[in-house]
């Protein structure tokens, strides 16, 4: 099989690699002419495919995605399908494939993980899409998934794969926190010599064993205490929409977003919620404030 | 009625002054000469009193109150009576009358709320201890009390006093952060003109009309938008021991423990937590990385 | 001035005649004859009006709000100014507002406070819209408004009225939920005697003092222990759609969140999240585990 | 080396085993005759083994550890040693040891993970106490624990065992809870079509594979849609004592006290929190409220 990759950054490239890896063309089109592109224009990508045509689109959500989504409207013909395998919102998703669907042309939303680790272990994909879409692109699936039987799912109609991805992230929040927490105590206490060593200790025979637990680990072996790693983390965007989401369905997550706010926190230098605490205490207790 | 009174700072001079202004007797005591005491040492203010004595020790939580109980467990006579007025937790008030009752030295403590503005308008309190013991000093309360039928309880047997105080303050956080994230969210959204004012607008006929709403409104006309008070707020314990007591209880607080880590985490300039977020983020998803 | 009102349940019913108290004139429809309406249709109601008119709509937020909009459209003329009184989310008011200009329809957005107090106190009133059309309806605004300088204020353009009342209500869902927690330890704990009395006692003299524990004090009263009344609670949508939005702005508000979250749980009969927390309880640890 | 066992429940009795397979004696007790125990008293115990002893407990926190230390005590000669392999408090075990020094008996705290798959793979052993007598345990501690380099740590002093282990629950409970939320919300969106499958399918590839979520993947494979079990659980207390910690030495930890909490709700069937609520609703606004 023969597929058309748009977005040759990090993620794209290994893709694209591990898709030939298995065997199948890949033509390749980024922006960038430093990206090792095979093509210099999306007229020419989709010129060096022959219909129906299959392309994978791996590009930042937002502008990006939405410009890519409005020129393959365009440029493509009915029967060719466009892949999302970005960050795209689920409910982005929707709303592409109606657009797209004006001219016939399919999508597929894909959410992928593994990061910096999918070009050699393999990426774990949830697919969104009809059916017939998804056996069309079964064996590029096949060629980025891990192996063994587990790793690719589909996980339902349109949208259902980039929501089955935030649901992924929105538990990996979760457990990045639950594990920095109890790190957190660790150190803070007197009573823990080596918290570093007790991490690594819990990596076989605990019930918390996981990937991430090994990470933190690596993470702890590179920077012993972390002390040259500043205590801010940044946000993507999928635990946001899986907390919105949640609300509008009724089902707390407390978790999620508790997980959510610290990440928001470190990037808030001086927090109003604290100006307004402070102001209050000194009206009524003639606490002491802190003056900027 | 006459009563001794220890602890001649803020507090403890404004409630001397305002039980005077009720026509009682109060000899008052300090570690400093230029608190204005009346006598220079606790026994001189043990001298100074008739027994069976009753005196009011307004002095902090911690050492300052653990060493003067010691002292008065020496100092006073069968029958004398210590009232705990200051924000002691309820745990030290039942091993501070199983102390003093070794030598037939009662204890009442009584939380008290109103901070500045008790002099002139009155003070909340809320005491513990037995019946007898909350009847002999009932002069005393009835004085320091805000006029009306309200701002006075006997709520239950040694250490009840501070506990209910503790409950109080935990619904003083609560509330405050409330009144603080609907500020925060009006002056972070596009949408408001003027916060300020939308806070001056709720005083009357809104349901969240307070208290805390006015002393808002006040802080905000001190200082519009609150530019020159820094995002930090300390904690004080009583909502910390509140949460921990829950706990031991069953009962979720869950807001009340929110409005105590905003508190916290406004004093951390470089979470742990967070330097083990970004640590895995940079593991899993090579996502950048703040160095210190 | 003579308005028309579309709504006459308790809230519309209310606020008509307290503007006709104030000497305006009110013509009301509802969809329901039971409902004392004086005019029988939508068109009956305009035209009893004289042009340029003012509608104040007090409907329910959704579907009844849509209808009505829909209908103005087609009925209202240019110059005509709808005021949308009930509790619509603040997104919609964009849209309805861009929908009514079509036809040179204004709008204005009327976030309402104080429930079944406000005939006789009067009512918070929080207005979005221009200066111009804020202008116009100032004398209704006044009639509605509690006397004295507070109880009004145009928070900004078209949909910052639904705005700043969506803000307030989340305050007013951390606040009672602060009240909550604080009275459920209190009843829990074995230390406190009567948390009735406690509760009435911080009604003078305490920092907590507001309408909220005047309300809850009078509750206890009707029903000491509130033995009578069932532990469950519903959400109305602000306190939702305010954390939906403080998640967009990236402004924490863990507060208004738990006390959401609170509400929800009450709700839910049988948790899926506890039901996989007991499943795997039961697979690493043999826990035993309740079947439904 | 020959040790004693104290308690033979399935934990106590998988260890005894364990320890037995790697070439080790145990003579074996527990208060109950069916418990298949080698000697039928504490005395008889004590006189089966040659000082100095070794003799490791496996009994409930609460009052049985604390009847054991104080047997223990009575009947053990100085030079003797104690291993507590509960789950007892960290605060507990520095009195313990302090209690046991009076006599010259020795103490190490052992904190155990992998439950009822230890003693076929082995268990994670975090370790409290001196380096004397954590060297003299060492070939007990290496027949438990499981194969690689993993598994087994010296945490610090006394407590330091039990410390950590309770830190490790605590991040159990947060990662539980993390893909609790993440399976409810994908149970209750219409977008997926077999939250089950995606579960499966994340046990590769995905950031978030992990023991626990193999765990939940079997109990889906066991009980799809987990139907048949209530949603209800329990807590073990670990994750109560660290939020305790961790208000004291001021490190937050959201998720552990939401994951916490969600478990005290589900426990809870009529929250009075939710009464307030509910009537304080019913007092400003009217709404309907469900009576008992």
């Amino acid at each position: 099989m023969k597929i058309g990759m748009i977005g040759l950054g990090r993620m794209g490239r290994n893709m694209a690699d591990r898709i030939k890896g298995a065997g199948h063309g890949v033509v390749g089109y980024d922006l960038s002419p430093e990206s090792g592109r095979d093509v210099d224009s999306l007229e020419a990508l989709v010129k060096a495919l022959d219909a129906p045509r299959a392309i994978w689109v791996m590009v930042p959500a937002g502008k990006p995605i939405e410009e890519t989504i409005d020129r393959l409207h365009d440029l493509l013909e009915p029967g060719d399908l466009v892949i999302d395998g970005g960050n795209t919102r689920f409910t982005q998703d929707q709303e592409h494939a109606k657009r797209l669907a004006e001219r016939g042309i399919g999508l597929v939303d894909v959410g992928t993980s593994n990061g910096i680790w999918g070009k050699e272990k393999g990426y774990a994909l949830m697919a969104g899409g009809s059916d017939e879409d998804y056996q069309r692109i079964l064996p590029i699936l096949e060629a980025l998934k891990p192996e063994g039987e587990n790793g690719l799912v589909h996980a339902g109609g349109i949208g259902a794969g980039h929501y089955v991805k935030m649901v992924h992230n929105g538990i990996e929040y979760g457990m990045m926190q639950a594990l920095a927490e109890g790190y957190a105590i660790m150190q803070a206490s007197p009573l823990v010599k080596n918290p570093d060593a007790v991490a690594a200790s819990w990596r076989e025979g605990s019930v918390i064993k996981s990937w991430l637990l090994d990470l933190m680990v690596k993470a702890l072996q590179e920077d012993p205490g972390l002390e040259h790693i500043a205590g801010k983390a940044d946000e993507s965007g999928e635990a946001k929409w899986m907390v919105q989401d949640a609300l509008e369905l009724g089902v707390p997550v407390p978790v999620t977003t508790a997980s959510l706010y610290a990440r928001q926190d470190s990037q808030i230098d001086d927090p109003v919620t604290m100006k307004v605490v402070s102001a209050l205490r000194a009206e009524f207790g003639g606490h002491p404030i802190a003056k900027e």
